[in-house]
């Protein structure tokens, strides 16, 4: 090894000596803080871990981009949190799956995970107690809302205490060793629209037939080598398909949104989010009134989402996101008002913006 | 918020700056170290990153655990190691299988994954220069050696530069809510035997059945309601079936083990593995002369698997592995003369023994 080379090697493991005595400093200021907390407040703030990876992302003098710097402080927070309170994490499994990995990304690799069989069963965990967090799909760009998620947050006492995006990836598939042969292309027509320009550059010949989901299209180009689909990976496995061109979504930042729920939500971290969810008649410009107050507040909202109300009280429930948390004034003003024009109003919760 | 809390909260940000302010100046070396290296040597050095873990381990002043020290050191490296050189790692896809889960364990979360559709194409990228690394699974507590790994690894110029071991947990699953209609258990030999205790224990009077494997175990249990199986999660998931009891595995350290693989394998760390192959005719003892050399050099055997040889140039071929690098003295030694008495000899590499 060059002197230089060994030099620089050593400057490392003395930089590592010093970030160790720091960390452990840290983990013991963790455990501190759990003995003054004990019993009093929950262990894990997600207001305070947002604020910590914004402040050090910010703070970053480079040349670490800022998401390897938040990624090694998800880390630091998670394994002293696990310190301070060993976390469980609720997350519908198997293990293996995009929600293990959304739990993962949000609370780092020190909880005990428990994967859960059904989407219900991570709200019962939680609602039990059988679990301190549980992380549920909510929105997948290619599917649209998950509506059993949607259901069960307007039924159960659980809040919204986080949100984690991951992005997802399209792959065109097919049970031949090429494209050659291929005569069509089934897929969601979601994913058809997210592959639009790679297609129209790659296979503008191709004929491209929607089909209910993209685990249909998969099966069906599992049936015939002249069928090419476009999903995910995971179906590739399950109908044993080739993989013919990895990642085509033209748009890298496709994402499934995942929330985060718990017996709480949590506190201000000044870039936050409010969910809630309401109830409007069927009636022309209900929904418009209804929305005023956010307006008149400067309270922008960033989704809107209807579902037919299944109690048969009200014709229709919607979801929205808004921005801000509900203890900042215009906030609280904007729902005062809702609440008092909306038959129902619940506020699933307010969190942190996804902070990494 | 307390005082005390407050105090605290100061107290931890301040050590995350002196902490960011180090993982900077340790990015920067390893700037340095890139620039250093440029086009002489590899970038990722397996037995140097086992080296700072296992160092940092020891210095560990607590109170985080070993394995949470070497977490973050891990998310660290591999932060640090991308700024360097960003590195492409391949795996047997799809995303989010335990081969994901081993790949990023290994390098943490800075590379690029690229999941593929067979381990062939995992060796096949290698080979190409299309990855820098491969991870594949070679060895399976459940279903034992993945053959096909150790077929291409007879054939492939690649070498082995590290392993890495994922724990794997057993299900009971099956189509009832609960145990109560259960009439037989379904599941592959070795499942069985690893939840020997926990049936005995727990549902002794239940007959288990043997099966090809997990898989066949899980269809057959979604075919009849009165039938359990044991298999993993994801079998769970493709055939409907609840998970009634959770990790029954006795032995909570159940692992599957992986090999990455690259165009290089790894220098000494002081703690290594060395796997290797070798023909042996089918003769009485043939198998014990050839090993003779290991035991009179002192070199511990920890692995020892035969295969039927398919080339038809050799009757069987084994695959070994062994502690110590092949520079150690003894190590090489002991090499030399087992290659003198075998027809073939391959070392497929020498790497350190996992870290994490």
């Amino acid at each position: 090894m060059s002197d230089e080379l060994l030099k620089l090697r050593n400057e490392i493991d003395r930089l590592d000596e010093e970030i160790l005595a720091r960390l452990s400093e840290r983990a013991r200021c963790a455990q501190r803080v759990g003995e003054v907390k004990k019993g009093n407040a929950p262990f894990y703030r997600p207001e305070r871990e947002a604020q910590v990876l914004r402040r050090l992302a910010e703070l970053n003098p480079g040349p670490l981009p800022a998401d390897a710097v938040k990624s090694v402080f998800r880390e630091i927070m998670s394994v002293c949190l696990g310190l301070e309170h060993p976390q469980r994490v609720a997350y519908l499994g198997p293990a293996g799956t995009f929600s293990e990995s959304a739990s993962r990304k949000q609370f780092g690799s020190a909880p005990s995970f428990m994967p859960m069989a059904t989407i219900e069963d991570v709200f019962r965990a939680v609602e039990a107690g059988n679990t301190d967090y549980g992380v549920v799909p909510v929105e997948n760009s290619t599917e649209g809302a998950v509506s059993i998620t949607l259901d069960l947050l307007l039924a159960s006492p659980v809040k919204v205490c986080g949100e984690v995006n991951l992005r997802i990836h399209q792959q065109l598939m097919s049970r031949a060793d090429g494209i050659g042969a291929a005569k069509r292309i089934y897929s969601h027509a979601q994913s058809l629209a997210q592959c639009h320009e790679w297609l129209n550059r790659n296979l503008p010949h191709l004929p491209r037939i929607p089909v209910a989901s993209n685990a249909e299209a998969a099966r069906l180009a599992g049936e015939d080598p002249e069928s090419c689909a476009i999903a995910g990976e995971a179906a590739a496995q399950l109908y044993g398909l080739n993989i013919l061109a990895p990642n085509i979504e033209d748009d890298p930042n496709n994402t499934t949104r995942f929330l985060v729920i718990a017996d709480h939500d949590a506190g201000p971290s000044g870039k936050d989010r409010t969910s809630l969810v309401f109830s409007a008649p069927n009636r022309p410009g209900a929904i418009h009134t209804l929305l005023e107050p956010l307006a008149q507040h400067g309270v922008d909202m960033t989704k809107l989402q209807s579902r037919p109300a299944q109690s048969g009280l009200w014709e229709y429930v919607f979801y929205a996101d808004i921005q801000g948390h509900q203890c900042d004034p215009a906030v609280a003003a904007a729902l005062k008002a809702l609440g008092e024009r909306a038959a129902f109003l619940k506020v699933l919760g307010s969190y942190p913006v996804a902070a990494i």
